[in-house]
């Protein structure tokens, strides 16, 4: 059994974890800690665990959480880099959650998320935890900076056409749309059902965090910078995102073929029959990436449609997957959910 | 023209107070104060009112407010009541929004709002603003304390009953529906979007301030003391209360009939034919109570269903119809907004 | 392996059927029927099906099906009573999540259902499916007729208090809302997005088909005829029941206990602590019942609420757990599925 | 007092339109037909008209709608051709919410919407009804093809730009997300809360009615061809659509000018200021369509996000725009609602 650690199991990420690693046949958790709630029961937070998880949140304790096999956090961007040196010396894996450890360039962490980078040797040694990308790296990491939720959609959108470089790379377009727990369990006026129900709008037009991340991503794949117009938008639904990329094609291809042959056999990415138009609720709780590829009218720009679910595969799922990846275990342990629809 | 101000214009009857005021053909808004807020243009804040509104919230200011005929404090319980006075003594009328001229026992109020009353004369003088059953009150009154949304709805849905004599009233019950913003444009874990949306609860059964609220109405219309159990809920729809409401019959009658007549004549009571059931989007944004009785199998069991929109007739809207009467306009002035379907 | 056929598996409670018994470790599907969409892949259909289920739709086949060891009829009302008793002949188990088989009455079928019963003697052997009441009878069932899901909110809900005989049982009351989900997946404008969402009502007080169910259940359980309204109403959201209970106490006790022991041990049946208010969320994907009772104002009327997902414990789930039963399998299997929160 | 006749009223396009025809100061109901409906009490059908509108449907009547001074036809496409012609000839002024008139070749409206059209010659006169660009023909017009909700806000998004010749046209994209209310009231699986609910899709890649509509109206401004990519989206709201525009810069500008000095003075199209993201709620029941102008990081791509009500600028309320023009009327008589927000 892996013994797990999870710090800051008070948001949507964390739950998530907790309910994908409570039913984990091969995992145990150890701890699950938060300052603001130290003893109070999981349960009582998310009574959906009530009989599940009998945990109660506990003060973060270096003691406890260097006992674990694998320490996730599910905290805001900062406590990672900070807790994670230690915890690696220790021999502990850690996977983060935020970003302490998704930029290599520490002047682009510190431009974007206002603080100076306090860890940057491990930040050297971190790997980026998409495994459909990284998979053998991430297999010998001891540290992982998980992807976001909005990068993850889009690097495996946009995958394979990169790599078979058929398509203008300077002017790539993702227009993606997200449900509202994307924005985290935090007192919000925004974030309101108010405020975000029966409404549709943009953000961020003037720069999101997620946009160096994907820039660096699709610029590792592709083998060259690529320049990349990034458009989120909140949409009036809880869990899913969709994002919609459209780029130029530069070379002829049966782009479909190409998008099937790359992803077969790859288990969380599900590549859609020509003509498809993949819904957000069919991966809903699933660790699923589920892709179309359209080219309207025959045309030169390829329109690429790609779903997954934030948490999911998005965030808690992904981690678990990659956990599964670092300890050793079959990649799909623990993450067999089908998508809850209706 | 009336010359309006509006204290603490920043919620969900504060925007909904400047929707309607902003089109009332004989007001006009002179203030709107925010402490908070003091400079920004309203219409930043509620791009709705763009080209509509064009006042900036000001600093709460004696003079200013001392200068106008009606005053509506939109603002959170203990407001009014401190700042009330001053305004009465300047020949301003004053509809309060929140609670402070509600509760006519001091002491009750103190118990649920946690605070001593501040201007017990005030109150005394104080007219419950439910134009239904106060209304030459209201036309002289210098202070107002409107109902709560949950209060209207219980009130219109039992007076007919109630003043007939023809229920038993010590075991009345009100299982109340309410949508979220109900609950304001605050900053709260509970009623984020991916909290509230998809899911539904009740809350408040171990005491609910809206009740002793509604018991001091009931007991008034009826004539002696009732006894209730008020459950309310939260559903994931923005606007709107949809009240069931269950009471013993005690003596036979044409209850449909009893409906019709006692409310013929109310410009926004609506009594729908025998066998209906009202939909909350009927009147949503529209000042309308509308009502349908049912008597379940013939049996002694009085069904009655009542609907509001809660910001409109369950607050804003109530307001300015409050307003109409007490500076002698017709009462459905500015009010004549349909519901919004779909 | 339990060899499964399902009859109708085009709705939702046919695709949540699916969700859970493809993951069902003890149980292997054979056929999946639909007059009308044989041929097509059920993946085609519900893409959250995709690499999981691989059957298409077939014609309904008597010996396909009579070669299943349990065969599920999610279809309409009207289909198990005719191709049951062949089924029932040639060994197989049915399970009907339909209603031809939960009304012992024949008359009081017709009268609701407006068709006459072609099974009668199948009728009379049937079994009503509600675990926590009848787990025994269950056991050793043929042929299943399987809880509406409002009346299996309902009846956990007052079982307890039921059998303790301490409450009045001749003026039960049951509001009870409902998500969208449960008027299926017809084409109708009443469940249109546009009609049922940002919106809220009651409907059939008039008279519904559940209300002779739930009678007859607490009729039952009760040992004495009950008298009960029910009033369903329709809330945006998708999955979940909550019932709100009232009813008078008759004799004095602590309720909190008795309801805890009534359902100690049981796997699906949750109390939740004095004070608790549980919400659909955390019952969404789940086969759990939720229940917590309150007493306000320590009065004479105990209000229970009842939470349930109307497709997991209120059909498909329970149906599982039902065929775990008939077939010898631990209670629980397959149905270990967390409530999806948020 | 200009007399209304209403073909086909029982549709969103329908209702919106007697909710604003009824408190439009200048205009009178005279007629609303539905063959399926006629003698049925339209505040029946839409309880929110009650006490508002007191007419019932009725058997369209040639010289009922003869003797109306404009004629609305909310209905399918494919009667607005067939009635129109007899009623342009009694001197009737007809206007089409359907696509009968919007198509100037008739190859093209024959092959998107498999029909011949039966009146080319009036089609030849027809006007397109989008008033910021066709005013002057509007209002000597005797036929209007009034514009699809998409269509109107792509054109009013990429009108200034396309004047100022500032942009490539030969590869805009437009990506556009409509609310559930734009696929009608009719009972269709795909638009059931329970599908279109907490869910995001893509729709008509391969070919959307609206396609040919916006290349007609972008091709007639720009003066040339356009090539555009079109990628509707299904949002779970009810009304409303936002458009995320694309397009590369060709000469530099100052783009938040040129837009704020080409709707200068327009009273429906509201251009905010730099750096704003409109939300689809701030123009909910309202006929604004409301603008904002990005350039990501200075770059050479445009992004202009666009939204308007689909049914009120977006169908009816730009038909009561159009009918005030076509009258002599104010243009802003009867319109001057406020978005409803929350």
């Amino acid at each position: 059994m892996v013994k797990i650690g999870i710090v800051g199991g008070t948001g949507y990420t964390g739950v998530e974890l907790l309910r994908l690693l409570a039913r984990h046949p091969l995992a145990e958790l150890a701890a699950i800690t938060s300052r603001k709630e130290a003893g109070m029961p999981v349960a009582e937070m998310f009574p959906s665990l009530r009989g599940v998880v009998n945990l109660a949140f506990s003060e973060p304790d270096e003691a406890t959480l260097g006992a674990c096999d694998v320490v996730f956090f599910a905290t805001p961007h900062g406590v990672a880099m900070n807790m994670g040196p230690a915890l690696v010396k220790a021999g502990v894996k850690v996977i983060d959650l935020a970003a302490d450890f998704r930029l290599k360039d520490t002047a682009v962490f510190e431009k974007w998320y206002k603080m100076p980078h306090s860890a940057p040797e491990l930040l050297a040694e971190a790997v980026y935890g998409l495994p459909e990308v990284n998979r053998g790296a991430i297999r010998n990491a001891r540290v992982i900076g998980l992807p976001g939720c909005y990068p993850t959609s889009v690097q495996l959108g946009l995958k394979p056409a990169l790599e078979a470089g058929l398509i203008d790379v300077t002017h790539l377009i993702a227009d993606c749309k997200s449900g509202v727990s994307g924005a985290g369990r935090k007192a919000e006026i925004g974030a309101l059902f108010s405020e975000a129900g029966d409404n549709f709008k943009a953000y961020g037009l003037s720069g999101h965090r997620h946009h160096p991340e994907i820039v660096q991503g699709l610029s590792s794949i592709a083998g060259q910078p690529v320049g990349l117009i990034f458009t989120p938008h909140l949409t009036p639904m809880i869990r899913g995102i969709h994002s919609t990329i459209y780029a130029r094609i530069t070379k002829e291809a049966d782009f479909q073929k190409l998008y099937e042959d790359a992803y077969r056999g790859e288990p969380f990415v599900d590549v859609m029959p020509a003509g498809s138009t993949p819904d957000t609720r069919s991966v809903r709780g699933a660790n699923t990436c589920r892709l179309a590829v359209h080219r309207p009218g025959n045309g030169d720009t390829l329109v690429i449609l790609s779903v997954i679910d934030n948490l999911t595969k998005g965030a808690a799922g992904q981690a678990v997957q990659v956990m599964n990846l670092m300890c050793g275990l079959p990649e799909t342990t623990g993450l067999e959910g089908i998508g809850l629809v209706p």
